[in-house]
């Protein structure tokens, strides 16, 4: 039975009201767990420092810190309702081993604070690992735009078709916007790199905290200063990460929507290995891209996060306990998002495209642009030279989509991809 | 009569569909003319550069591109129905002016790109001015909080009253959230800073565009390299910027909500000047807070405009129609959002605090935790502590609210509020 | 220069805080004003039966406000900058021609209830029109279901071929949806039927005002009660208002996405007539279906405008200046709403199939399922029909698309599209 | 290990990919399992009804889909990662019992119709119960309104003291709001309740399936006739039953609003037992209103849930897999709005009013509109009693809040709350 650090004495307790208010609580905070013991450690080495606590007494508490951590990684220390929260796990076990010294691990610090630095440093590590997982879908990207350079796809506008493209011009296009997204998560991680602990539950406390050492130990950039600011920035910071989330997974959504177009019959551009499709329990015939249209439908859940935080923070400055459903949209948000990076790459680099059905999209007519364009660099203005195309269809007929490929000169275009340009970009975020 | 660029003869029109596609387009293109002329400038000087252009036939073409921005300026030329668009507005002034010369400003360019590169000049400069409006606020916060910094006031958590905290933590609390958000603006200004012109109708052209200069020309950082991509990123960099938008606007309400609670007979603990406030049209008695109230339900408006875009660029790769939708709520999220930023600081300024409501509000229960925290500090362990400051309610009598914030020393807290180190980092973002 | 209700002597008024506060607020109001006009006659007849004004009185108010009414309908008397609302420019008008007498106009009522039930009674007329759209769009499609009945489609899954389907099924499958459509508009019309008039502030007053008979003059069904409901309600019902457009244009959307589909070169199984269509600015050759996609692209609109109203509502009881910014998003989601049903009925009847390259579609394996139902019907288990299917593709080659469509029997499918039903449906609810 | 009902001999399946396609799925299935049992028995005895089973068969299955349901629901059975999902579930269970006789219960059923029928049954049980509850916190608040009717509570506008208010019309508005919540439910109920059983994969099949009986042996009103329809209407139908939830979750935000501010120190109107409140663990001081906290939070997460669903649907016609992540935010939202339901009338009967606090909180000058109301019903223009009731100051003072609550007799206000008439019309709607 949870046992909560601020009940007092003959305060009844109405099992049915705390399962509502604890929601799914302790099931989340096994994410924060490990965060939550490693801003412990440098918090005890930080009172150690300011004479709270003698150098022999944070170290037997660091020692079960550690113990503790290793326990849960194992799986020995489950993180279950016997916790209010992770918090109290942490507090509770302590205590259990070292008696009152164990207590004193909460001097100068709140749930507060606790609750901010570790999911600080959860949300640092997965806009790390995002920026991992979208430069390496960007490096893949580039491989397979310099296989598929000169290989003719229709371009389309309208979905309509328009003018001939390549299926490398279309790689190089997520090549460029995966390096984006990379270096989007690498500035919101500078962005949020400041360390809220110390703060208390929003006022700061009257200990001389040594928060810069603190900052410095636990690897942050800057020290989040006003403890009010602390409090205030939860939900702030984690909108800005599921943004950067979401704008890599908005890639994907309009990858998985050309995906989805290209592998119907009636396109027939694309095929995907048997792993990234399913059957249907009622169609015999059926095999169903299922995957691509999962990774399209990923971007909405994110989207919905962000909303619920927007809508969560439309309150007075200071903790309330809304904030706490700050916690199951993030969550659920990083997850979502990560899960998605995670399979992302493999599908890019497993699609093989069918070069019969590109090449027999392209019509004559699709040339009518770059004519256009031969005419208006030689003088004719431009409206008039598109009036013109449209008098001479035959002109049209003897193009191939090789020289228009190798015509669209502009840079960036068919003929001039500039994938070293991409790949330095890219190099440049790995540092 | 509109003229349409493509419309061939003997099409029929129909007025009420071409109604209903034109929505509010060519009044929202009024924010993107000035934006637009400016890019087909840089457009005019790349064609010259490659020969597409002679150098004199350029200059005239320049000559009266500056002589209609002059007139929209001033007003004499109106960008109004008569038109599609801005940008069949300008090829159809040239035209007027200078025949079929007029007609060659099109040249390797499409309306996609054109909108594009408008589109990226006005959310640059919008960044820039939130910037400066976001260090605008923090550096009046700071100086607020100098002025404040001794001045008692009620720390809440879940609205209660918790702490003695001080007006000029509020105050600083205020001030670093804008400086972040300063920073915000300037790391998507960065993010953004990509130039797209050039990339046509997301295929690029067959023509040897000199796309480097154009966009050294137009003071971009880089290229946006990609054609594909270039269309792609319309409206994914659009959520960006209204994002860093809603951060700061995100703050305001909150402050508003502060506000709207310390302005009530209730708390009584701030006033402001007339100009911010209203009567009531069927109740004499009342002065009511509107400026505050409208202020915090900006927010909303900013956050709807993101969704919008979010939902909209559900869509295959390229251009697509659904495209011209991102215009108003994007513009309309701007303006707000502008509009909010420019008559915050105002009011930030001319608070006036109540200080005997203030102090009166300071009740000695309100001393417990710094109590609980020296004893823990002299090794009581924090539980123990916190169980005997309630068994002692006459120690807490004892303490003033003036004792409490000098005491309140870790950093960042009442006692050292930090300013010098946020006027450092708000500097640094002057540059 | 507007003339403030409430203004008192000597207070300051600060033109630019005036502006935003008042914000598009007066144009706004164009589209409330008649409104407003019905409902202040209204309330006039209602003070004079309680004998607040006598009859005489009464009638030399109503008689100005029906001339007030005639004037803004023919445009010789404008709305616009020189009042502050649409509720002032009434009691100002009144002043002007009857003097003392017109400002008893005001007696016993508020701005706060006057613009409820201005928008409550636009608000009926917009869910009415919406129910006649919805029912008019769904009679087309039987109509068009009637004619394609026996028309072969395939019929997808995961956008992957999965049966034989019939262009009637797809247009009865809209059908339906519409008159749920209707049905749903017409419910919300019912709940929000409720007459706030009266209950001025939101605290009623110390008048003995005849609602009931005031509720019976507007045609309203019942009364809205409580005053301080009456103010909560606001955003509330209008909420519920776009939540019902939105419906219909969910509908809009899918649909448009399979014209958007269908459109293409690749499918090519529908063509709609010119007006519909627009031209590239720089591809000769395009012709592209934008009326489809803006269609697809309203919905996005009014999502937002509901998450803006839902984001906006987290408040305490009573009014607060806040809810002013009810009016722009429920006016222009409103608006887009409308404009989409008006021109939709117009595309469902003008479409134009294939008929040709929809038979072409068809593959004999897309009678897999047809095949295993009927071994499956013959005591075959399902799993081993479905097998064994897979395994005699000669089987499925005999087949025809006709046979398909005359043997899918199931209620609803292909060979019994209950068109009857449907119409009978409508029907009810013309009523 | 999971079996697949789709799978074919040597196809690879890739364990990461399928983990990630399947989600939560099979936990969620749990919420719909009882329901999918109770739509495949209507099934089974459909078949039988047209020979396609013969009625021992039939039999025989139904009697152990009785003994799944049972030890389904005494835990013996457990849904859990061994089967696909529910639907798998029941057809293994059938086939290890019953051989290829539980083969057949797939016969003219798709999991798409096996879904939508589970989920549709849901929907109506939780609409159902959301009326039960809404109709007993209505009742619950026209109870205490009644006890508190003439106790004198302050009634603001702006979160300012306007006028005298009575804690009975505060409560009142809730009754009614709760009243208009649940014949918004009892509608959507009915608009929801149309029978999806029997359109297969969005096609219908090829057997005469008896749709008709079906629906009324499922309890439902009415048939979803169109297969397509059917497919489509997945997540429309549950954006609507969501926004009904929602609609009766902002009032309960609205409320704990009212109640987060009247908590405060500063108003002090309200108190509520123990067993709503928490402790902090720094400040022994604190007793925190955590409850109302969450259930005002509470909103934005059914909020997220509708906008997730709305994005997602950004789709053509018919089955897509992206309709699988439809089931995560409608159970999640359901959930979240059946347990504040479930706890909100606990807290509207638990509530205390501090009558001293409320009296000492009416100001004279909150007579000022009732007195400027008497001088223009006796003919003063409203104006300009307005004016003179400025000047006047004395005579509020002489007014009692008690006399201000007897003479508000418009109908609806403090000396008429109509509580008879919401009684009516809160019993008209338990029918």
């Amino acid at each position: 039975m949870t046992n909560f650090l601020w009940q007092k004495a003959n305060t009844s307790i109405d099992r049915k009201i705390m399962d509502f208010m604890a929601g799914e609580d302790i099931v989340l905070d096994r994410q924060l767990f490990v965060y939550d013991l490693r801003a412990s450690a440098a918090h005890v080495k930080g009172l150690s420092r300011i004479k709270i606590l003698s150098r022999s007494d944070a170290d037997l508490i660091l020692s079960e810190l550690e113990s503790l951590a290793a326990q849960f990684r194992s799986g020995s220390f489950e993180l279950d309702e016997r916790y209010e929260d992770g918090h109290s796990a942490i507090e509770t076990y302590l205590t259990e081993k070292l008696g009152d010294l164990g207590k004193r691990v909460h001097t100068g610090r709140s749930r507060n604070d606790q609750v901010l630095v570790a999911s600080r440093l959860l949300l640092k590590d997965r806009l790390h690992d995002l920026q991992m997982q979208c430069l390496k879908t960007a490096s893949l990207c580039i491989e397979r735009a310099r296989e598929t350079a000169k290989v003719p796809m229709p371009g389309y506008t309208h979905l309509q078709r328009a003018v001939v493209s390549s299926v490398g011009m279309w790689f190089a296009s997520f090549a460029e916007s995966f390096i984006d997204n990379a270096r989007l998560a690498q500035d919101t991680y500078a962005w949020i790199d400041a360390n809220p602990l110390g703060t208390a539950a929003g006022f700061g406390v009257n200990l001389p905290l040594d928060r810069q050492t603190t900052t410095d130990d636990l690897g942050f950039d800057r020290l989040q200063i006003n403890p009010i600011y602390a409090q205030n920035s939860r939900g702030k910071f984690e909108i800005q990460v599921l943004t950067t989330f979401a704008q890599a997974l908005a890639d994907v959504r309009r990858f998985a929507w050309d995906l989805s177009l290209f592998s119907t019959a009636e396109f027939d551009f694309v095929s995907m290995p048997d792993r990234f499709m399913t059957g249907s329990s009622i169609m015999p015939n059926k095999r169903n891209p299922d995957l691509v249209e999962l990774l399209r439908a990923a971007y909405p859940s994110v989207q919905a996060a962000i909303v619920e935080l927007q809508s969560l923070l439309s309150l007075p400055s200071g903790y309330q306990r809304d904030l706490q459903n700050t916690k199951p949209p993030l969550l659920r948000g990083l997850q979502r998002g990560a899960a998605v990076m995670e399979i992302f790459p493999d599908l890019v680099a497993s699609l093989q495209f069918n070069e019969d059905a590109l090449a027999a999209a392209i019509e004559p007519s699709m040339h009518a642009t770059d004519r256009a364009m031969e005419l208006a660099a030689s003088g004719v203005p431009f409206r008039n030279a598109y009036q013109r195309v449209m008098d001479e269809p035959d002109e049209l007929g003897k193009r191939t989509a090789a020289h228009s490929i190798r015509d669209r000169v502009s840079p960036g275009a068919c003929a001039d991809l500039m994938l070293d340009e991409l790949e330095e970009r890219l190099e440049a975020l790995r540092q």
